[in-house]
Formats: structure tokens, C-alpha cells, sequence
């Protein structure tokens, strides 16, 4: 029966507001794209598969059915229910290069598994906090709220640069960072990976170099390397880049751009200080780049009068620095909010752009970001989470290093953990992902995508015994 | 008194949801950016504004104050508020040129005024349906009802080919449609916008020759322009595309994607015929190119039992058609919900770039289209819609024609009319702007941007008697 049971992942729910069909159609897809249930695998039958979840035969039919439809399973007559040989998601990995541009991404394949819903307790490479870490009822209200005001607003475009209130209090916001911003001066977007994307269109030409942290956020390499820009990794140190790799290479590459997170990193969760802050600002004015400041872990931070942090745009007021921020990490990734702040004038033509690529962005979404940044509710979220962050770290921490894995900089804060696992995690995260297990190799957090010792470990989704089983019997071979 | 209303354009709502401050400053900046309120002209007094108003001297004072913040107004100690001297929003008007590719966009004028919230009633040139046209409390309703259900599905990142249950429903739509789709055959987006963005940038290379209708949807062709391809305009007839033209423009510049609207064509709202379409397939083939269906009026046609139609994609079954479709403009444009229908392959491409590009869509205003859509509410409204739309098109052609206008193609459903003003209307939309109302001249909907006798009208939107009497005068001139 548990093996019936594994063909689901993970149990079905009442409550969901999905039916139970769509949420069976969706597991067993899910199961079969990440390769828990393999190729010519046989599905239980559709009476031990009733039995097993609880539901009438009648749904199993039209899952199976609609399985097939989608060409996950294939019904053989009178053998029941297999499933199907499928081509292969992502090209084979490629040897490494010192640039992504142009080169089909393998990144993908992990974007693909990372961004599907897979059971939190197995996903520790998983980049987000687990859907009951997150403030469920202050959307849920907020959308009773907004459901139950006049529909006007609902149904026209909103305004191009995005919901003016949500504007305003973005500015109030940034007022806190110390970064002086008029609501014109603020573009909201489809997440921070829709400001990127707008931000490295406006600035930059087919072929122009690009940088970015290395190791660092690899959804971003993709992107910029699908505009067919030059990818190009500046190392990234406990304190913030390599200064003196960041001038050599600007002065070989002449870069246009220089994406930097400099509160809490991906993967590090380690933040920039305030003498590199200083001088990467110099190198940008020397040498002419922009440099794009993604602060998505921002309300992970505790704030200045607890950790010191340094923000390029507190320091620049928003001349060569163009500020990202959004709330995918730590309000809700499903709403797809983001926002850019920079100069008036850039800001204008931004709006253009992004009315070019998606008209605007969706007022509904952004009103509900409005609403809980606008009650306060946000706020004492933001404090929550950091505490329940700041209690699961020492042990997680310590388990990691029992389990065989190194830590170089442990972090003060945030949501992620650097771990060197001593051996190419590649192979390790293969071998996770037979098991069910999620990890995210090193490989992909630089351009270079060379293997790694190191992984990215998420704090938030390290509680399952079997991952720390895995990781124990893999790292004692 | 009559003036001190005017420098607000609506009247106040007390029950928008929106603050009666938040309303001031959206209205007399949108007044402002569309040159109804004047550089340099002084506004009313703190006093005068709150008793024109019947709001309190409090929440005047908040909002000039912001407005000054943003920059539209400016405070003269001792003489009041006055319109500040803003930079122009736009550069000039470039000469007219064969393709817009690579130059900056005169469209983005009309595009900013056409996607601000102005009074529908002095909007003839607006693209879409006033609100109170569309179905706001199914919208309301959805809200609330996914309000209620467990929050856990509005936090994490959604599928990245969109909610399997909308795929799922618009499988049967497009079935509907005699559009044969499986859920991995489509991809949801922002708006229809997204999909043209995505789809170029997956097919097309920089310098590449697009084809699209001329008139045609102008916003598209900024699209492609900034992508830096060539935007080549074929004429569009009354039953689609010249064929000799597309044939003789397809040897000459060899386009990799020719893009038309089938079903009741923005401006025109004429469709293909059946010979047309079969033609267009056989040019395809020949040339190689691929078709991209824009079918987002789809529902306001009222389908082949009553008037003919014929969908590209219902004979070539998705080889070298792509499907584009959404609900911007019969359900609500502000939940940015489109999708694209394609080979299976090709949505796993389109699938990827889109998570390059804004990673996923929002699955919360997905939840809402799919509510909508699966309770059948949607269909009724559509039904309510068409028969609206049909009423008011008979008066509309009258009164047009008795202003002066004619129409050579008087269309039989949908949106608009395309009507000749025998004089340029570039001239024409300057004057209507100047009077407080929205044009939408002949020259934006052409690649080549010339100087046209033509413009569109929106049919639910010529109540206004003033629009009436502008365009007579003018006319008569």
C-alpha cells in the first residue's frame, strides 16, 4: 500500500479548493517529471489506487484518463496503466564555458523542478520558505477585502507605471532604507525577474557584457543570457565581490551592467560591507557601468540598528544604481510582484518598455501587496518570519556540519546556507533527486557552470529525517 | 464652479475602495499628463477645491501637497498651486519611414493616454469596454470565493505553463473552437502582449522581417520594433490580407512570422474569409514563414451557426499556427490573463523563456479567469456582451456617418468601427485632445506611421453628446 501511496507524493486534501482529480492529475505529472516514477513504470490499478487515497474509482478513471491525454501515462490493453517513455526535458549537460550566452541553458531543467510545488519537507535546494512559513490569511483577507469593494478598478488596465497607492507606500519604504524615491520615480513589474529582464533590455545591446555574483542567482544568467548578453561572474566573498577581479574584469569587458544582491545573497545570505559598497560605486563611475541592486531578501533582514547593512542605492540616491525589490520571498511568490526604483527619467522609459512586454502588470495583485504593506499586517509578518528563521539556523546549521557538509560563513540571517560538501554536488543532487530529494548543486549558481563542491541549502526546509539520512549515508561514502 | 470641477475630470467616489486623496491625485495627474490642465495654470484654492468637491480643506491639502511631491504641481508662496512645466512626455514626431524598426515610438503617446483610466465617455479612441460593460461582481465574486478557500495555493510560485485547471478549461474552449489542444499544447501569459513578446523573441532574431496587418494592433508593432526587428505592414482588406502583396513582400523579405488577427481585426472588426485563410496557409508553407493568430476578440463574435468564421488555427491545427488568445478585453484587462496554444514542444520552449522573462504568471488571477470561465457565468456574460454591442452598433454607424464620417466596411460584430474623416486625423486627434477627448487617429494603427484620413471609434463608447458636437464642427469645417 505505501508504494501506492508513493505514486501520489503527497496526500490528497479536502480543502484545497482543488478537486480531487486535478490535484491527483497534477502529483502524478509532478512525480513524473522529476523522475520519481521512472519511464515503463506500472501505475496501481485503479482499485488499489481508490482504495489506497480514498476516492471513488470514478475519479481514478479520469485522472488516468487525463494523464494519458497529456501523454504522462499510456493505458495498455488489458495490463493497465503504464508510464509513457517521454523525450527527455532539457538538453544533456554541457562541458563548461565561461559564458552562458547564446548556449542552450541547463539551468532549466533545475528552474523546471524548482518552480513546480514539490512537498517543502523534501526540497531543501528549494529557493523559497514553505507556503505555512508564509502569511496565508493576510492574502486571503485581503482578497475578501478587495472582493468585496466596487469591481471598477477590477476590470480596466491599470496605470502603466503600476497602482499609484502601492507606489506611495513603496517610496515610504524605501524612505526607511534611506533611499529617496518619488512615486514617478517607481515601476512596479512581474517580480524582480521581470525587472531584470526590462532593466537589462533598456541598457543593453546584443553582446554587451554583463555582471553578476558569482556564485549567484542562476534564473538571472538565463535571462540575460536569452537577450544574448556576455554572462560574466564577478567572485563573490564573504563581504561582497572580489574588488580587484570586479576592475580587472571591467576594464577587459567594459560591462554595461553589474547586477549585485547586496543584503543576504543567494545562496550565501551573506550581505556586501560598507567599504565594498564604497568601492564598487568608484569602479561603476570609473568605468561607467550601472549597477543593478536586487534586494528580494530585503525583509529577511533584521535592519540596521541589529546587523549592519549597506545598500548601493542609500549611498547613490539612485544616480548609477537601479534598485530591485519585490515580494516573492517573503509575502507571496504567487502574486508576482516586483518593483524597480531609479531615476525619474529611466523610470519613464521603463514604463514604456514594460507596457511593450506585458502592457501592465495586473492592479489586482498589486492592490492586495497594497493592502497587507498598507495595515501593518506585513510588517509584524516580516518579524515573525525573521524569528522563526533566527531559531531554526543554529540547529540547522549544526546538523549540517554533523551530516558532513562545511559551512565557510555561516549567516547572521536569512533564509539560505552555502554548504561544501566536499565532493561535486552534481552527482550528489542525481542521486537526491532518485530518492525524491531536491537539492541545488553548485554547478548552477555560477555562470561558469563548472561543478561544485558547494550546494544551496534553504533553513526554512530542513526538518525531514530522510534528507539528513540521505546526506549522511552520501557524505560517509 | 464649473472650472473648479473640470481640474478633475469624474466626479469623487466615496466607495471605490480608493481614498478620496488617492483619487485627487490620480485624476488631476492624468488631467495634467493629458494636457487638459496646462502648464502654468493655477489651480484652485485649497478652499475653493474642497467645496467644489464637498471634501474637507484636510484632504485637499494632502493631495496638492503629493502632487507637488511628484512633481505636477508647484507651490508660489502667497499665489496658490500652479500646473508645473514638465519635461514633453514623448520625442517629436519622426517623418514618416517604411518600417518603425529601431526608432523611438510615436505610439508610446497614445499608448500611455490610452491605458490611463480616463472617463470612458470622452474616449471614442479607447480600446476596450467601459467597466460597467463587463461583468464586475463575477469578478468580485471570485475574489471572494478564493478568499475563502485554503490560502496555501496563493503563496507559492504557480505551474510555470499556468494553473492546470484554466489549461484544462481552455483546452474545451478551443475544442469549442474546433482548435484541437491538449493543457501541454498552452501557455498562459500576461495578456496577449506577453505572448507576442515571447513568441518573437522565441522565433525571431534581430533584423528578422515580421508581417503584420495594416491598420493593425499598433501596440504590437512597438513590440516587435523594440526587439529590433523589421515591422512590415500588409494591407488588410475586408476579408483579410491582400494576397498579392503578402505573396510578392513574403519573396522579398523572406519574414519569419506574419501575424493577423482573424476574427474581428483591430481596427476594423472584419474577419478572415475562408478563401482568404486557406491562402495564407498556402503562403506559409511556400515561404516558410510562421503565423501568429491574435484571437482576443474571439468572444464577441457570436460564432459560425450565426455569422461566418473561419480560425487559421482550426485548419492547420497548430503546425504552423500559433494560437493567441485572453480575456483582457471581455473580462477584465487589469488580470492580465492571456495564453498561447502551440505545437507541444513549442510550449515547452515557451515555457522556459517564460520563466526567463517574468518566471511564472500569477496563479491568483489565473484562479479567478478559471472560476469565471468554469461556472459558466462567463458565457452568459459574453451572450449579454454581443447583444449590447449589436444594439448600439446601428445608432453608432448612423451617427457616425451623419457627423461626417464614413464607413466603407460597416462590420456585423465586435468593438470598433474604422470610419474615414476624408481629412488627416493626426490633425483631428491634436484638436480632440485639446477639447478633453481621446482619439485614436489612423496613422498609429500603420507600421509606416503615414499621415491617414482614417480613425478608430469604440462603439461603447460614443454616448458622450460633446464627442458628437466636436466631431460635427470639426467635420463641417
Amino acid at each position: 500500500m505505501d508504494e501506492i501511496r508513493q505514486a501520489l507524493g503527497a496526500p490528497l486534501s479536502r480543502e484545497s479548493g482543488e478537486s480531487l482529480s486535478d490535484q491527483i492529475v497534477r502529483a502524478v505529472a509532478a512525480r513524473i517529471d522529476d523522475r520519481h516514477l521512472r519511464s515503463g513504470a506500472r501505475m496501481p490499478s485503479i482499485r488499489q489506487f481508490a482504495k489506497a487515497h480514498g476516492v471513488s474509482a470514478f475519479t481514478v478513471v479520469n485522472s488516468y484518463d487525463r494523464l494519458v491525454a497529456m501523454g504522462y501515462l499510456e493505458s495498455r490493453r488489458g495490463a493497465g496503466f503504464f508510464v509513457r517513455e517521454r523525450a527527455p526535458l532539457a538538453p544533456q549537460r554541457q562541458p563548461a564555458e565561461a559564458s552562458v550566452a547564446g548556449r542552450p541553458l541547463d539551468v532549466v531543467w533545475l528552474i523546471r523542478n524548482l518552480f513546480r510545488q514539490a512537498p517543502p519537507q523534501f526540497s531543501p535546494g528549494s529557493g523559497v520558505l514553505p507556503a505555512e512559513w508564509l502569511d496565508g490569511p493576510a492574502v486571503s483577507n485581503a482578497l475578501r477585502a478587495i472582493g468585496r469593494q466596487n469591481s471598477h478598478g477590477l476590470l480596466a488596465y491599470g496605470t502603466p507605471a503600476g497602482f499609484l497607492p502601492l507606489r506611495q507606500q513603496l517610496q515610504r519604504k524605501l524612505a526607511e532604507l534611506e533611499i529617496a524615491a518619488e512615486p514617478d520615480q517607481i515601476v512596479t513589474t512581474v517580480g524582480v525577474t521581470q525587472a531584470v529582464d526590462l532593466v537589462a533590455r533598456e541598457l543593453c545591446q546584443n553582446g554587451d557584457a554583463v555582471f553578476v555574483d558569482d556564485p549567484g542567482w542562476f534564473l538571472m544568467f538565463g535571462s540575460l543570457s536569452m537577450q544574448g548578453l556576455k554572462v560574466i561572474g564577478i567572485p563573490r566573498l564573504a563581504d561582497g565581490p572580489d574588488i580587484a577581479q570586479l576592475a580587472a574584469l571591467a576594464a577587459q569587458h567594459k560591462p554595461r551592467l553589474c547586477i549585485i544582491t547586496s543584503v543576504l545573497h543567494n545562496p550565501s545570505s551573506t550581505s556586501l560591507s560598507a567599504a565594498k559598497a564604497f568601492q564598487v560605486l568608484r569602479l561603476a563611475q570609473e568605468h561607467g557601468f550601472a549597477i543593478v541592486e536586487d534586494d528580494i531578501y530585503c525583509d529577511l533582514h533584521p535592519g540596521a540598528p541589529t546587523q549592519p547593512v549597506t545598500r548601493l542605492a542609500a549611498l547613490d540616491q539612485l544616480q548609477q544604481v537601479i534598485y530591485l525589490g519585490g515580494f516573492s520571498k517573503s509575502m507571496s511568490a504567487n502574486l508576482r510582484v516586483g518593483f524597480i526604483a531609479t531615476s525619474r527619467e529611466r523610470a519613464q522609459r521603463l514604463t514604456d518598455r514594460k507596457m511593450l512586454s506585458t502592457l501592465t502588470t495586473s492592479e489586482l495583485t498589486e492592490r492586495v501587496v497594497y493592502k497587507i504593506l498598507s495595515e501593518g499586517v506585513y510588517r509584524k509578518h516580516a518579524d515573525r518570519l525573521r524569528a522563526r528563521l533566527d531559531a531554526a539556523r543554529p540547529k540547522a546549521l549544526r546538523e549540517i556540519e554533523a551530516a558532513g557538509l562545511h559551512v565557510p560563513t555561516a549567516p547572521p540571517a536569512g533564509l539560505f546556507v552555502w554548504a561544501d560538501a566536499g565532493r561535486d554536488t552534481n552527482v550528489l543532487a542525481e542521486r537526491a533527486m532518485a530518492e525524491g530529494i531536491l537539492l541545488a548543486p553548485g554547478s548552477l549558481f555560477s555562470p561558469s557552470q563548472l561543478p561544485s563542491t558547494f550546494m544551496r541549502l534553504n533553513i526554512a526546509a530542513l526538518g525531514e529525517p530522510t534528507v539528513w539520512r540521505f546526506l549522511q549515508r552520501e557524505l560517509a561514502r
